[in-house]
């Protein structure tokens, strides 16, 4: 199983700066890329980190704020002049299907591949993609606009079968099923082989939760509980609380009160107000959060974090 | 009288690039700001340029592709939620004022802002606009959409009145507007003072012309005749000539043959393809643009060109 990462295409918020783009991030799990919003130069970014385009079949809108979704149509209409052939999705919130019509028609009525919506219900947690590797669900936050995160779960594995048994054995292809499922094998003379002898356990399942933009809400610690990675918006410092009320948005101790209530491994933030300019002031932003969650690491534009 | 400047702030083409953002332009004449095309990531670059965006009344669109508006609604919207107050147009096709109903309404009902498309018309060349001190008309361009280029042109100055000689003539106020066109001064005595004594002849109003995008057209020749700077699309070098006639665009020695026609200034050419990503490729664009134009200058974002 390959290493899962989560890479921060930009780490800012509102309006942008040179080393700060909006929101836009891309995860990458059980080997397939999912972009997680698309602000105003994601598209850039996404050349930077040398990621093939082509991978991504599936983009994740938060919310129709326009700095989590205004390199959509640039992406997009980048994506067809390359001559993409794979279907896209957008998974977003209703609106965006009536809002793209005639930016469609206008831009790309012929584009290269298929492009759907998917109108998503960011008022409730549900089921809203899945693969044969991923599921995906919603995360209902609290903002200015209907806004949901996204919940991305490894599907359980089977268990790996070492192959040499298969022939010691003589094991046929039909039980192959069920010694994944952790089955025993019978032999033509009935002798019971352990699952246990025959299989290694699967490397556990990896998940993680994207959680942007909210104001803080342990509405979602339920639905989190336990995430490997959790991304939490930290928009302000402590000392500009006093913005989160009319914003509806985070602070970085906030954040990290979110993740220690839901117990999740690390805590990665970001979307920081633009006045914060400074390394210190970023600097700061962390030391706040780690007060509350030590294992928190700040985002910055580029930044990738494995796990 | 200040020294006008040109500074690109993306000097790509369709596809951006790293540090190559999306077409966008701005030209700094007698102290006014002109914003000419908002490709993606217009407002970033804006920003590090260190100009305070409070001071663009006027943003002028050549055609509505992507590469050249993608930027327009990120800039709408920082420039609001900066709490902007003075009234900002657009000048552009008419289809933008229809396209950009439905985002205005949806983005920026809330504007802070009177926000104005003046629709204009990229198939004839005429007078689009003017300030006290600038005149800009349109320079109908030959593209696959409705496209035309800007011609900017400073006012005539009336001539500089040497200020000791009103208190040596006892020149009264009502007499300057006739200085500054010209005229004589009579004094009381009936004495004749000739105009040049009394003024000085005021510098020589600049001219710039931008034409990007477009495939080479002589019909721009009389209109842009003579001016100081020309900015001149450049997609292509003289190898990939077979592109422009599908994709209407020009190659760098195009460019330098409309300088030459024109008897322009000084040509700096732009709006590179992205497949030329090395340096020494954007080398053989200029000296292919100097063999015919020498007094060309190949444009990088952020370049800044004065005259």
């Amino acid at each position: 199983m390959s290493t899962a990462k989560f890479i921060t295409l930009g780490c800012g918020s509102a309006m942008p700066l040179k080393n700060r783009a909006n929101a836009s991030h891309l995860l990458c799990m059980s080997d397939k890329l999912y972009l997680i919003d698309c602000g105003e130069g994601a598209q850039v970014a996404l050349k930077e980190t040398g990621v093939s385009t082509e991978r991504i079949n599936n983009i994740f809108i938060s919310h129709l704020h326009g700095d989590h979704i205004f390199g959509l149509l640039p992406l997009i209409s980048t994506l067809s002049m390359r001559g993409r052939r794979s279907p896209l999705t957008i998974h977003a919130y209703k609106d965006l299907v009536e809002l793209m019509e005639p930016l469609r028609n206008y831009f790309m009525a012929d584009l290269s591949f298929e492009l759907t919506i998917n109108p998503i219900n960011p008022r409730k947690s549900e089921v809203i993609f899945e693969d044969n590797k991923v599921v995906v669900s919603t995360i209902p936050l609290k903002h200015s606009v209907p806004t949901c995160g996204f919940l991305f779960r490894e599907k359980e594995k089977g268990r790996n079968i070492i192959k040499e048994k298969l022939s010691q054995y003589d094991i046929p292809l039909a039980a192959i099923p069920g010694l994944k499922d952790g089955a025993d094998f019978v032999t033509e003379d009935g002798e019971v082989i352990k699952n246990r002898e025959l299989t290694i356990a699967p490397k556990p399942t990896k998940s993680f939760a994207y959680c942007s933009d909210t104001a803080y809400t342990e509405s979602i610690v339920d639905i989190i509980k336990g995430v490997d990675v959790l991304y939490h918006e930290a928009t302000y410092c402590d000392a500009d609380e006093s913005r989160i009320k009319k914003t509806m948005h985070s602070t970085a101790r906030q954040a990290a009160e979110i993740a220690k209530k839901a117990g999740v491994g690390q805590l990665i933030i970001g979307h920081y107000s633009s006045r914060y300019r400074k390394e210190e002031e970023l600097e700061l932003i962390k030391s706040e959060a780690r007060e509350v969650f030590p294992n928190t690491e700040a985002a910055q534009d580029l930044s990738v974090f494995r796990f």
